[in-house]
C-alpha cells in the first residue's frame, strides 16, 4: 500500500479487496491489454493481419511491462490512457517482433478499447458482489425463519405502531435484497456487450470484415454483439449504474434498522463484529450498518453522474464519456463495500429476544390500540372508534396505566365489548400469526 | 389554467397535457379513491365487511366531491393526504348510508392508499410515454432508411473524424431508443404491484383473510399482489425512476446531436417546428432539443432523490418516504415532455444532405486521412504510418491544399502507394458500405 | 385550488403559503411584467422611447389580464414565457394606445426579463425564510437558556457516549442556524443582480444609453448593476441554490435529532403539534420533522441540477438555462417548507427531563467510562486505562450491575483510585459544568 | 505510481499533481499526526500533559514511520482511521517515552482528529486552485483586451444571434472566474476553523481547560476557534463543496464556449495544446476543455453528497460523516484539474479573428436583423417590425441573398428607411462599441 495513492488506506473499510483489485489502475490497464491482445488474434483469423504478428503483441500485453507514470503523464496530453497504452504496447511488441508491431491496435480507436476494457472490468469486479448479496439474502432467511414467532414493536415514523415479529422484518430484507440482485444480475448482462467501432462507430476501418471481428472479437472475450457500436449511446452503462445505486440503497435500508434496532435504549438487535471508540471504552459501534448507509449517501450522487454524462456529442462524447471513467468503478466498489457489510452484519447479527418483548409490553399496551379500535369500530364506525380509543390511549399515557384499563373504564367501549373481547383484541398471538404468513410466502411453510 | 398553480405554465412546454392530466392533484385523490373503493370491494366480497357498505363508498369516492383546499390544509398537520381524504370520504359516505360509512379504509393504513394510488397512476400516466418512444423509434427508422447512402462527417470531441452516413447516425439513436423502451417497460411492469399491509405492514387488521384481499384487491386495480408489503422496501420504484432517468437521457442524446447539426455553422439539420426570438426576427432555435436536454439536466438529481430516498426507517420511512410524492411525479413528467419533443423533433427534421456533403468537403480530404493512414500502415506499421499522415494532414490545412496533394507529394508515400491508392482509400464509398451494413442490421435489409 | 394544479395540494404541508405564492404562475408573469414596465419608464427617462409610451405600457403589465392557457400553449412553441408573454402585452398596450405598443420590450430579449424576473421573485420569496430562520434561532436559544443545566446521554453513532446537557444540543443547533442564516442572506444578496444585456449581451440594442438603463433600471426595480450581464453566467443563481441546500440540511439535522428523540423508546422530546395516523389511534407522527428531512432528501437534487445546468452554450444556454425554471423556485420552496416546520418544531417542542435523566441512567454508568478512563490513564496511560475499563464496561453490562461496582472490585483500578475518585469522576457535574461553558459562549452568560 | 492504486492513473488528466499530493492517503494521516502533536504541545503549555511528553509524541507523528496496512485492515473493524493511527502513534511513542505514550491523545476523539486533519488538507490543498483561477482569469482577461474589437457571431440556442465581439466573451469570462474565485475564498476561510470537542462534543474531557487548548490548539494550527465544536453540524463544509461545485460549473462554462468554438466547421479558436488520436491523425482534440466539462459532470454529485450526508445524527452521524471523507477530497482535486486545464486553455489558446469574421458574415446579414427591426420599430412598432424583417430574413436565406438586398426591395422598409439607413443599421461597429464600453467595465479603459 503506497502512501501517494488516495482512498486506498479506506477500502478495507468502505471497499472490498476482491473487488478492488479487479478496479486497480493495473487491472484496467491489463483488461484494455486483453482487448489489444484478443483483437490481434481475431484480426489474424479473419486474414486483416498476418498470423505471424499475433504472439508477439499477445507476449507484450502483460501489464507488468508497462511504465504506469510514463501513461500517466501522457494520458494528460492526449486525453485517455489508451494512445500512451497503445504507444507502449507498440514499442514493447517491436522488441520482439518488429513486423508484428505494424499491427498494434489495427483498426481500432481509443473508445473500443476503453470501453470494452471497462465491460471486462466489471465481468470481473461484481461477481463477488453476487457472492455477497446470496450471503445477506441466506443470513435474512435464517433470521426470518428462526424468529418467525418472535414479537417486537413494529414502528413507523419511529414511533411504536402495532406488533409485527422479528422474522416478518427480516423477510422484508430477503425479499428486498431477492429481488434487487435479479435487477442487478439483468443489468450487468446488458453490459456484457463488446463496444468495438473504428474511428467514428462504423467499423469502415475493418473494411467488409466488420461483422466478423465483432462476432469474434465478442465470443473471444466471453462478451456479446451489439447491433451497433454503443460508443456514444451510453444506457447500458447508465442502467447498470442505477442497478448498482438502488442495491446500495436496498442494502442501506437494511443497515439503518440495524443500526435503530442497537441504538442504547432500544438494544434489540447489534452487529457481532461492532467497532470500539477512540474515547469511549464502553461504545459498540454498527460499523457495518455505517458503511451501508455511507454507501447509500454517496450512490445517488454517482448514480447522477452517469445519467448526467449521457447527451454526449456526435460520434463521441466531450466530458460525458470522461466523466464516467472515475464514476463507475468507484460505484461497484462502494456498492461492493455495502454488500460486503451487510452480509457480515446479518451473519452475525445477534438478536435481544427479550428486549424486543420488554420494548413491545413499555407502551402499557398501547402499540395494540389498532386492533380495538377495529373492534369497536364494527359497532361506531372507523371514524369514531378511532377517536374513542385515542381519548383512551392518551389517558393511559398520561395516566401511566394500561391501555385495557382505560378502556375497561369507558363506557362507550363496554357497551359493546367485554373484557375477554378487550385481552383477546390486546392479545399478541393474531399478530404473529399474520406475520407468520407473510414469511412463508417469502421462505417457505415453516414446521 | 389556475394563476395560483405552480409549473403548470410551462407544463406544457416540458410536460405533456395527456401525462400531466394523471398527475395532478385532482388525479392523485382519484387514485387514492380508487383503492378505497375497491378495497370496500374486496372486503365485502371476503366477508370482512357488509356488501351493502359497498354502494355508499364507490360512490362517494369521486373526486370532485371533495374540498381540495381542506384536505392541503389538513395533510400539513396530518403529514399526509390520505387522513383527511379518508376523512372526507367517510362524511361523504356518511350523507348516503350511516353505517356504511364504518367501513371506510377498513383495515388499511395511509400508505396502503398512497402506494397504491401512486402505482396506479404510474400505470396511467406511463403509456403516453411509450408511444411518444415509439414514434421517435419509428421517425428515427425512417431517416436510417432515406438516409441509408448520405455520407455525412463523423464527428468525435466536436472536431471531423471520419466519414459516416446520416443514416447510421439515425439508426444509433434508433438502436438506443428501442432499447430503453424496453428497460422502461420492463420497470414500469415492476412496479404494478399492490401494496397493501395494515398499521405495519403485517396485514394483521385483516385477519385470516389478509392473503385473499390482498390477491382480490390487485386484481381488481389490475396490479399483480407481492410476495410482501413494500411499505418500507422501495426498490421498485427507484428502479422505475432510473429506468426514467436513463430514458431522459438517450433522448437528451438524440437533443444533442440535433442541437448541434442544426447550428447556424454546420446547418445539415434543423427542427421543422423550432421557435422564434422576442428580439431577433432570423432566429429558429431549436426547441424541441433544448426541452430533452433540459429533461436530462433535471432528472440525474430526481433520480438521486429517488434512490436517496430508499434506507427508510422499520416500517414506514420518516422523509424517505414522503420525498418521493413530488419526484417521481415530476420525474414521470418531464420524461414525457422529453420523449414528445424528441417524437416531434424526429419526425419534422428537415435533413440538409448538400451541406452534409459540403461539410465533409470542407476539409480538403483531412477527414479521410484514417484510411490512407491504415493502407501505409500494412507497410510501414500503424504508428509510423500515423506519424507520415499526420504530417501530412498538417502540411495539408497550413498550405490550405487537399490532403491528396500533400500525400502524392510524399516520397515516404509514394515508394508504397499509388495515386490510384490514394483515391481509392480517400474515397467515400467504403464508409458509406460499412455504415450500411450497420443500418441493415437494425432496420432489416435495404434493396 | 384548483384539481388540475400538481403539487399544490402538498404545498401546506411542504411549502408555505407566503412563499408559495410568490413562486406561483401568476406571481412569475407578474415579475416579468414589473421588468416590462420598469424598462418603458427608464428608457423614456433616458429618451430612448417617448414619454407617452409609458403610461399604456405600464397599466397593461398587470397579470389578471393576460390569458395564461394562451400563454402556456404558445410557450412549448416558443421556448419560454417571454415571448407570448410580450405578444399579449403589446396587444394589451395597443388597445390602450396604439402608439405606445411599439416600444413594448425595447430593446431587450427573452432572458432579460426571465431572469430578472426571477431575481424580484426571489427577492419577494426569501424574506420569509429568513423569519422562519430567525424564530427557528430563537427557540433554539430558549431552549439552550432554559435546559443549559438538564443532563441527558450525548450519542454518537446512535449509541450513548458520554453526558451532554439539553442546553449545548440545542446550543449547537443555534450555532448552525445562526451561521447559515448568514450565509444564506449573503447568498441572496449576491442575487440582487438586474440581467439585461439585449439580443447577445452587449446591450448594443440601447446604442449609447446602455449602461444607462443598466444603472437606472436596477435603480428603479430595487436591484444592482453588475458590471457586464450574466445571461451565460449563473455562478450567482447556483451559489443561491447551494445555500439553501445546505439550510435544508441545516434544519433536517435538527429533524434528525427531534425524531430520534421522539423515538417510542426514547422519549426526551417531542413535536408539540404532531401528526396522527389513520391506523393507529395512539400515534404521534413527528411531522415537522419528517418535512425538515424529506426536504433535506430533495434538496441536494435540486441543487446539483442548478450546478450541472451552468456550462450554459455560448451566449444563451440550450438546455441549462431552461433547466433552471422550475428547480430553483422549487428548491426555494422546499426550504421554506423545512424552516417553517423547525422553526414550529421548535417553538413547540416539549421537553422531558425525567426522562433525559432515566435513559442517562439506564446503562448502570457506562456512559461515564470515559472520565474513569482518562483518570486511570495519568497513572496507566491512555491505552491500558482504556482497555481496563473497556473490560469493566463489558462485565457491567453482561453482570447487569453498575460500573461503579465492577471498577471498585478491580485491583488494577483500586491501586490508583479510590472509591470517592470513582464517585467524583462518574459524576454528572463536570459534564454540565463543560457544556454550560460552551452555551454561554452561544447565547451569552447565563445568571 | 503503483499498480494497486485506483484511479492515480487519471490524476495527470483529470487531477492536479500538487493538489493530489495533499489529499494522498500519507497526507491524510500526516494532518492527523499534525493535529496529535499539537495538541499535545498544547495540553502541555495548559497544564494538562507533561511537558516532558511532547518530544517524543512530536517525534513518532511523522507518518513515514506508521505502517498504512495495517491501519487500513484495522480501520475496517474500527469505522475510522483515528483510532488504529493513535494506537500506532502510541505504539511508536512508547518506544521512544514509555510515560509520554500515556498522553497520546489526550481528551480527543477520533472525529476531533479525522475533522481537524481534514481542515488541515483543505488549507493545504486548495491554494494552488487559487493560482490556477488567477491563472485563468489574467489570461482571459489579456484576452478580453486584445480582442476588444474583434467581431464575432453572438449565439444563443447554438444559433448566430447578433454581433458581439471575442473581447467581450472573454470578459464575460473573466468576470465569472473572478466572482467565483471570491466566493470559493471565502468559502474556504469558512472552513479554517478547528474541530475539538472530546467524546460529545462539550470538551468535558479537557476539564475547566476546555477554552485554552481549544484557543491554543486552533491557534497553533493556523486556525480559527470555533464558538462551538462542529462535530455534528457539518455546513462549514457543505459549504465549501458548493463553492467547488459552483467553481467546476463556472470553468466548464469556459471549456464548453471552446469546445465549440473549436469545432471544425466553427474554427474560431482552439487550444493551443491539444490532444491526438489512436485512429485518426489529423485530429486535434480539445483535451483541456473536456477535463472542465467532465469535471462540472461530476461535481454536482460530489456536492449533492455533501448535501445528503448533513443530516447526522446526535453527536457524532451514521453514515452521512464517514460519506464526506471520500467526496470532500475527490471534489477539491476535480476542481483543481479543471481549473488547471482551463488556465492552460486560455493561455494557449489561439484565436482566428479571420475565421470569426467569415463566420459572421455567412449569413449574408441576417446577424444583424435586429438593428433593422429596431430602426423600423421606431415607425411601425416592435412587434410589426420584427414581423417584417422576419419574412425578409427568411427570403434572404431561401433565396441565398444578402439581407440588405431583401430589404431594399421591401416597399414596406424602405417607406422609412433609406438604403445609408440600412447600411448604418447592418454595420458592425454599434456592436463593437457596445461590446467595448463592457468590457472596458472590467478590464479597465483601453487606450
Amino acid at each position: 500500500m503506497s502512501s501517494d495513492a488516495r482512498f486506498n488506506l479506506l477500502d478495507p473499510l468502505f471497499g472490498d479487496a476482491e473487488v478492488a483489485a479487479q478496479l486497480s489502475d493495473g487491472a484496467r490497464l491489463q483488461a484494455m491489454l486483453d482487448v489489444e491482445a484478443a483483437l490481434a488474434e481475431v484480426e489474424a483469423e479473419v486474414g486483416i493481419i498476418p498470423r505471424q504478428a499475433v504472439a508477439a503483441i499477445r507476449a507484450s500485453a502483460r501489464v507488468e511491462k508497462f511504465d504506469f507514470g510514463a501513461i500517466a503523464a501522457a494520458a494528460a496530453a492526449d486525453g485517455n490512457l489508451a494512445i500512451p497504452l497503445v504507444r507502449q504496447l507498440t514499442r514493447a511488441t517491436e522488441v520482439i517482433d518488429r513486423d508484428a508491431a505494424r499491427y498494434v491496435h489495427w483498426g481500432a480507436t481509443s473508445q473500443d478499447i476503453i470501453d470494452t476494457g471497462l465491460v471486462l472490468q466489471l465481468q470481473r469486479a461484481v461477481p463477488p458482489i453476487m457472492r455477497y448479496l446470496d450471503r445477506a439474502a441466506a443470513a435474512a432467511a435464517a433470521h426470518a425463519r428462526r424468529y418467525i414467532d418472535t414479537p417486537m414493536a413494529g414502528r413507523t415514523w419511529l414511533q411504536q405502531s402495532t406488533p409485527i415479529t422479528f422474522g416478518v422484518k427480516a423477510a422484508g430484507w430477503l425479499d428486498a435484497v431477492s429481488r434487487q440482485r435479479t435487477t442487478l444480475a439483468d443489468a450487468l448482462e446488458q453490459t456484457r456487450v463488446l463496444q468495438l467501432g473504428g474511428a467514428s462507430g462504423t467499423l469502415a476501418s475493418f473494411g467488409k470484415h466488420g461483422a466478423a471481428v465483432t462476432e469474434q472479437l465478442a465470443a473471444r472475450l466471453g462478451l456479446r454483439a451489439p447491433a451497433l457500436p454503443w460508443h456514444a449511446c451510453r444506457d447500458r452503462l447508465a442502467n447498470f449504474a442505477c442497478a448498482l445505486g438502488v442495491t446500495c440503497g436496498t442494502l442501506a435500508k437494511i443497515g439503518r434498522d440495524v443500526s435503530l434496532l442497537a441504538q442504547t435504549e432500544v438494544g434489540e438487535a447489534g452487529e457481532g463484529r461492532s467497532g470500539g471508540s477512540s474515547a469511549m471504552p464502553h461504545k459498540q459501534n454498527p460499523v457495518g450498518a455505517s458503511v451501508a448507509i455511507a454507501a447509500a449517501v454517496r450512490a445517488p450522487g454517482l448514480v447522477a453522474t452517469m445519467i448526467a454524462a449521457m447527451p454526449q456529442e456526435h460520434e463521441r462524447g466531450l466530458g460525458g464519456w470522461q466523466a464516467e471513467w472515475p464514476t463507475l468503478p468507484e460505484l461497484v466498489l462502494l456498492t461492493a463495500g455495502s454488500a460486503r457489510a451487510i452480509a457480515t452484519v446479518l451473519e452475525s447479527l445477534h438478536v435481544d429476544e427479550p428486549r424486543m418483548r420488554s420494548n413491545l409490553q413499555s407502551t402499557n399496551g398501547l402499540i395494540m390500540s389498532e386492533a380495538v379500535a377495529m373492534a369497536l369500530a364494527a359497532f361506531v364506525g372507523r371514524s369514531e372508534a378511532h377517536g374513542i380509543v385515542e381519548v383512551a390511549a392518551r389517558r393511559a399515557r398520561d395516566g401511566r396505566c394500561t391501555l385495557i384499563e382505560t378502556l375497561a373504564s369507558d363506557p362507550a367501549v363496554m357497551r359493546y365489548l367485554t373484557r375477554e373481547d378487550l385481552e383477546r383484541h390486546l392479545s399478541l398471538e393474531p399478530y404473529v400469526a399474520a406475520a407468520r404468513a407473510l414469511v412463508e410466502r417469502v421462505v417457505g411453510k415453516m414446521g
